[in-house]
Formats: structure tokens, C-alpha cells, sequence
């Protein structure tokens, strides 16, 4: 029998119905909106792309987006004075700069100058530490985007064995603390370890966030698991030449055999990643206005 | 053939002769002497024993030790006033607070309060944070006592399956992360692990500490493991009536056996965690100054 293939948009565009239904009730109950600043430096065509995509749904569900971009040779100082601003802007409840920044920036400074309370990536020292501690933080947005998808797909995760591949702080390590938290039994895996066939063919879920294509193999795979594939990487398409199209961490044909529900590449994972962000920003605007959090949007 | 009993009593001893010679070049280079703060709220006996403990381990060292005594019915508010001037105290390079407090108290608000630089428990929210994400942080004592054992009985742990049970923020957390940072794929189970045995079999690190004695038998225990017995269950004493003895988490005479090393309790785990206290604080006295990490304390 073949997995279920899970529909990660769908299930992103109910989310944003949900935001937008958050939203709307804030604005009919209290007067409130929500506000979303995206800081761009410099002028990477992909980066604008991405800020774009996310000007547009933070408008899409009714909240405000306020559009900063600066140019690639603005000087640190300029950009935190930039930060202080939208940390003190009582409208922006949700700050996030846009990766990569010029050489002469460093994220991890920038991420550290924003008020953790409107780190809606979660990237902040603070927020990991919350996360961690098992405290309210405000958790990155892909590995929520994937626990929600869990949760949808088995209901309680309680005890059972996930791995997840790869241990950024963007992703891996956040993802791993999520499923902790939901009770599961959690193996970090990365680049050095030594049997990672074995490994991953203990799981009852399977995150995989790697960055090589079709790296994860149906054999690697236990019949019935659920696997998150979080990786992408863009290779020529095969037909069309002059055309990419993107390729995930696992092996889907080999994998959808074996797997028991799994996310394609592309539609799977992606879509999550700014409905998750719009998530955020909702849920940074109630906790600053001490209101209840938004339901089933947080963890 | 039986496993290495590894003598923590006696590494303990090393770890704080370390710190004595650099406490003595501090002073010799620096006119520098590092200090220890330890805040005692109320009349807990074991506590007392504890801060006695670390005061007496504090002066061998050559360190400076500032006791801090208050009835156990001290308003927050003078707990907080004492913090706030040890933080802003210059002699002061680590406080601690003998927990548990008083109920009227709180140990997250209260660890909340020390400045995170002096914070040589490693329990605030920031350490926690700075760990996770990699960057340099103070870590809690008992999992950092942990790393230098196995450092020493194994040299490089890249690549090694280490399980560890139990996920407290003071434990079990701290400890995962510490094995991450040293390359081995990590597993964390607790409570909700449903095959805890077959999860500790797989093992070539199994870090023990949930606090039920002997739980862990020699036949969950991988032939030529490294065992770090965390546990700790005080128990009538078998011949002595009126006397109590401790035992740990993993059944001693079984594990033995199998293993390719193993810490007793006690003396194993327990002597390293006011060691790496006093590491913690040479460490923290270094930061503050500036100057160099103390070789081999720190991670
Ligand atoms: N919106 C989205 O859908 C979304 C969001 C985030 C990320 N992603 C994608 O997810 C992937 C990972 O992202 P990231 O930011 O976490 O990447 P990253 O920072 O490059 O981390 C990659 C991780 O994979 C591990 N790794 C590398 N080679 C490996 C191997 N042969 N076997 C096992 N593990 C290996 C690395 O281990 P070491 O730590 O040992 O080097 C590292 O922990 C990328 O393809 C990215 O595009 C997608
Ligand atoms: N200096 C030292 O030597 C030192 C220092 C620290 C701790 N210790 C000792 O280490 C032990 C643990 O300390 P802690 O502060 O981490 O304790 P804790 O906060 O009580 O945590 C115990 C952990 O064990 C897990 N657990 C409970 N029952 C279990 C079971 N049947 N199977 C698997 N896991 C189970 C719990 O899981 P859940 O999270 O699911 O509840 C929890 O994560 C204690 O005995 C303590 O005295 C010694």
C-alpha cells in the first residue's frame, strides 16, 4: 500500500485561514493589527523574491507589512538603528531580517539586536533558550511548520521514535527540541554519523534536512513511517533545459512505497515555512498584548 | 573481561588541582582572584551540607568564597537586591543558589536574575540558548563533570551512538547537547520511552540520569559501552540499621560485565560536579578579564 502523500499545501493555506481568522478577530474584538517588518540589505534576486512572497501573504491575512530595504552598503550601526526602531514600534510585532547578509554584517549580531519577543524566525539565543528550558519561545518557522504537519497526520507523537538528519540551529536543533517536547524519543543524526541506513530505519518519523538530493533511500525507511522531507536543492530540469525544479533530502519513488504518509518536494514542507511566520506574528502580537494565544498555531 | 571502573573521586581531584594552578597564575599574572558567591535561602540541612561543601572546595583552590545566609522567610525582593549587587559586584565572578528555595520563591525567576556571565550552574535561559546554538556559554556542572570523563576514557567521541536518559533542564538536556557538540548521534528517551532497553542497547555512550535505582540492567547495556551512572537513590543501608547508602541508575554488578567502562556510585559522577563548579567560576573569572580559557575546563 502506498503512503499517504501529505498535501503541505493545503494544509498551509488552512493555516493562513486561521491567521487571517486570528487576525480578523483581533481587529473586531480589540482594535488591534498585527504588524510584520521584513528588513532586506542588499539586493540578492532571491532574497526579493522570498520578500516579496512574504509582503504579499502578510497582507493576504489582513495584518500590516512594513518593507525596509537597505542597500548592500549599509553600515551596521544604520541597520540596529533601523531595529531599534521597529523593536520600539508599537505596530511591528514581528521583525525578521532576510539571510544572507553582506559580508560586512554578521546574522548572528543582527539576530541578537532584535527584541526576542518580535523574533518571529526564532533564530534569537533567547528564543533557543526557551525553547530549550521548555518556556514559551517563539520556535523558527520550518520546524513548526513540521510539527504541525505531524500532529495533523498521527495525533499524539507520544513515544515514538523520531530521527531527525541534520542539526542546525535554523532547523535540526529546533526540530528535535519540538518533537522532545511532544514526548517522542528523539536521535539527532548529521554529517558524522557512521550508519545512518540503520539509523534512520528506526524511525517511526523521519525528518530529513540535509541539502542532498535523494540522499534518504526507500531501504533506509521503516514500512509505515512518517517522513518530513525538509531538504531542497535545485538541479536542471531534466526535459527543459534553461529550467531548474527542486529535489528533496529523500527519494520519494523508493520511499513512498515503504513510508507510511510522506511530504513531497516541492509541496510538502515549503508552503508551511511563511504560513508559519505569519503564525508567529500573530502569536507575538497576542502574548504583547497579553492576550490568549492563538489556538493549535503555537506549541 | 570486566569493565574500567572509572575513578571520578580521583579525576575530580585532577580537575581541581587544574584550577588551583590557574587560579595561582591568575593571581601571579593578573594580581586577579577569582570568587564564588553561593546564596543560601533558609535552613534546608542537606543544603547546608551542600554550601559547606563548596565553600571548603572553593578555599582550597585559592579561590575567594562569599556565603550569603538569609531566613527562609527573605522577601524576593531582598533576594533580588542581593543578586543585583553580587552581579554588580567586581570580586564576584560566579553565584549560585543553593536550590530548592522556599515556596514563596521561585528558582526560574530567581536564576532569571543572575547575570547570565556569573551564572556558573549553568541554568538560565541564556546559557541554555548559547549552548544550543553553539555559542560559548557556562554549562551546568554535573553534565560538563560528564564530558570530561568521557574525554578521558574515550579521547574523540565523533561519530559514537550515545543514548542518554532523562531530559531535565539541569541534566539531561545539557548533557545531549554537549555529546551533539562533540559529533556523536544523540538520543535522548525519558519516561515516555517505550523500548527503553533496546534504545540503550545500541549505545556506545549510555548516560544514565532519571533517579530509579538499578533501573538499567547489565543485559540493556551494549558489550564494551561507556557507562555514566548520573542517578543518585539514597537507601536504608543492608547491614547497618539507622545508616543509608546511595545507589545509582544503572545495577552495578550486571553492567560490569558487559561494559567497557563504568563510573560507581558513588564516587563517580558526584565528585565532578563541584569540581567543574569551581571550573566554571575560573572560567567565568577568565571571561571577565578577557584573558584565555582555562585549557581543558571548558567545552
Ligand atoms: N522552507 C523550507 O522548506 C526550508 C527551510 C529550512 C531549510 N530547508 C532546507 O533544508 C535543508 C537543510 O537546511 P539547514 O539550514 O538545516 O542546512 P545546514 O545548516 O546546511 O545543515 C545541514 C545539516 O545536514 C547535515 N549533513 C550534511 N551532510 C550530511 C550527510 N551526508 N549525512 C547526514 N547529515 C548530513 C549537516 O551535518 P554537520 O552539522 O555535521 O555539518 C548539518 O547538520 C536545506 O536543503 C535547506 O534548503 C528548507
Ligand atoms: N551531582 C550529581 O551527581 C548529580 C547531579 C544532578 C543529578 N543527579 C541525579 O541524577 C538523577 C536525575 O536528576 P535530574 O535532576 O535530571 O532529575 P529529574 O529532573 O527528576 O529528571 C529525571 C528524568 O528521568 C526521566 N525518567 C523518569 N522515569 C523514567 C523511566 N522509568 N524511564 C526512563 N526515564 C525516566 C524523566 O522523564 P520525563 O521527563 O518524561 O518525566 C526525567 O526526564 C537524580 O537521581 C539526581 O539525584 C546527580
Amino acid at each position: 500500500m502506498a503512503a499517504t502523500i501529505i498535501d503541505g499545501k493545503a494544509f498551509a493555506a488552512g493555516v493562513r485561514g486561521q491567521v487571517a481568522a486570528g487576525v480578523a478577530a483581533l481587529k473586531a474584538g480589540h482594535g488591534i493589527v498585527p504588524g510584520l517588518a521584513v528588513v532586506l540589505v542588499g539586493e540578492d534576486p532571491a532574497s526579493e523574491v522570498y520578500v516579496a512572497h512574504k509582503h504579499q501573504a502578510t497582507l493576504e491575512v489582513g495584518m500590516r507589512s512594513f518593507e525596509h530595504k537597505l542597500a548592500a552598503d549599509t553600515p551596521e550601526a544604520d541597520l540596529f538603528a533601523l531595529i531599534d526602531r521597529l523593536n520600539a514600534d508599537p505596530e511591528v510585532h514581528g521583525i525578521l531580517c532576510q539571510f544572507p547578509v553582506p559580508d560586512h554584517l554578521s546574522e548572528r549580531r543582527t539576530v541578537a539586536r532584535i527584541d526576542p519577543a518580535k523574533d518571529v524566525d526564532g533564530l534569537s539565543v533567547t528564543n533557543a533558550g526557551l525553547l530549550a528550558t521548555g518556556e514559551r519561545a517563539l520556535v523558527s518557522c520550518t520546524p513548526l511548520g513540521c510539527l504541525m504537519l505531524l500532529r495533523d497526520q498521527l495525533g499524539s507523537l507520544s513515544g515514538k521514535e523520531a530521527v531527525v538528519i541534520g542539526r542546525s540551529n535554523l532547523f535540526g536543533k529546533p526540530m528535535a527540541q519540538l518533537l522532545l517536547q511532544e514526548n517522542c524519543t528523539v536521535t539527532i543524526a548529521h554529517s558524522r554519523t557512521t550508519n545512518l541506513p540503520e539509523v534512520c530505519a528506526r524511525a517511526d518519523i523521519l525528518v530529513a534536512a540535509v541539502g542532498r538530493a535523494e540522499m534518504v533511500r526507500g531501504d533506509w525507511v521503516k514500512p509505515g513511517a512518517t517522513v518530513i522531507d525538509v531538504g531542497i536543492t535545485r538541479v536542471p530540469h531534466p526535459q527543459t533545459p534553461g529550467k531548474t525544479r527542486l529535489i528533496g533530502d529523500v527519494h520519494f519513488e523508493s520511499a513512498v512505497a515503504v513510508a507510511g504518509a510522506i511530504t513531497p518536494v516541492p509541496g510538502g514542507v515549503g508552503p508551511m515555512t511563511i504560513a508559519c511566520l505569519l503564525a508567529n506574528t500573530l502569536t507575538a502580537c497576542c502574548r504583547a498584548h497579553g492576550l490568549p494565544e492563538p489556538e493549535g498555531l503555537t506549541v
